[in-house]
């Protein structure tokens, strides 16, 4: 078995955005040699996420409209009370869920024709990192 | 290390519809010989879910109506300037994942009494494919 | 390519509870002897849920409140005519997810710094089980 990980460093300007990260990720998994096997992308933080959808401008734009709806910016959650004002970030991630595991076969990745790998930060403006790790032969 | 894929295709009557694999992922794990490790199932497309609960035709009714409410089929989705209107396919898929790993214990998937991995279609009446892919020993 | 499985039992004494469990995890990741890999927390229920995220009480509450408001208790869920009144349960594990992946890395738990793995209950007062399942080398 081989194994291989590399780290991703995110430093956004906005506090929140998505990033399309899958030819990264396809570069991680050549330089891997990784025939067959597993990559898990997953971010190492509490207020990001990683997923798997269409890379199109309009269904980005819906899927922050329906996260706020679903998980709202909002003053009062207790968590605020350590000082924080993330408390949207945590329950957005919980939503997205913070990783995804993209299957290697033949060398590349096995994903179908309209999937596309994203990170999503939602607390952002400060450096975060996503650990990206292949297992295989 | 050894590793095994398969596709299954989907091609549903209906718009939406929930299909029951778990037969059909304990037929590729026998077939690979693994004895211990993991068997991903994931959709390969971006308006489809593959998840883990239970068989029950009341709960999956219950599934169904909820997740319209949390991920309403509606006209007005920035999505649907592509002249698609699958808006609230994506935002279902996003819900419920698209992916399960299931561990592989002594050749069986090692799930619990009432564990059942399904295949959620949310846009269907088109061919649609999940990959089974499993690595192990 | 090794692997090495251990089962974590729970019984809460309360219908819904979050369990810290970042420390268990860690243990069997040691006793595997693992230095590279993945191990999955997999919940064997379809009425909780394992997740990543902070160790803050406060948030906690916080999301305790928010998934009553996506999938609350209520009695007319049909999957109730079965005499079972937990139907929030299964909808609460779809959102949160009844599994992680933890990357090893040099013989540890990949995490990142406020990362931490939790055990959510939906509905306790009986004996359930999560499947703690490492691979790597």
């Amino acid at each position: 078995m081989k194994s291989f990980t590399e780290y991703l460093w995110f430093d956004t300007q906005y506090r929140r955005e998505m990033i399309h990260i899958t030819d990264t990720v396809r570069n991680i998994v050549d330089k891997s040699e990784v025939q067959e096997g597993f990559v898990l992308v997953s971010a190492m933080h509490i207020t990001a996420a990683v997923y798997v959808n269409d890379n199109e401008s309009g269904l980005i734009e819906d899927i922050w409209e329906w996260l706020e709806g679903l998980a709202p910016y909002q003053d009062d959650y207790k968590h605020h009370m350590t000082g924080e004002d993330n408390g949207d970030a945590h329950l957005k991630n919980l939503i997205m869920h913070h990783q995804v595991i993209v299957p290697i076969t033949e060398g590349d990745l096995d994903l179908g024709p309209w999937q596309r790998v994203f990170y999503a930060e939602f607390d952002g403006g400060r450096r975060k990192r996503v650990v990206v790790k292949v297992i295989g032969e």
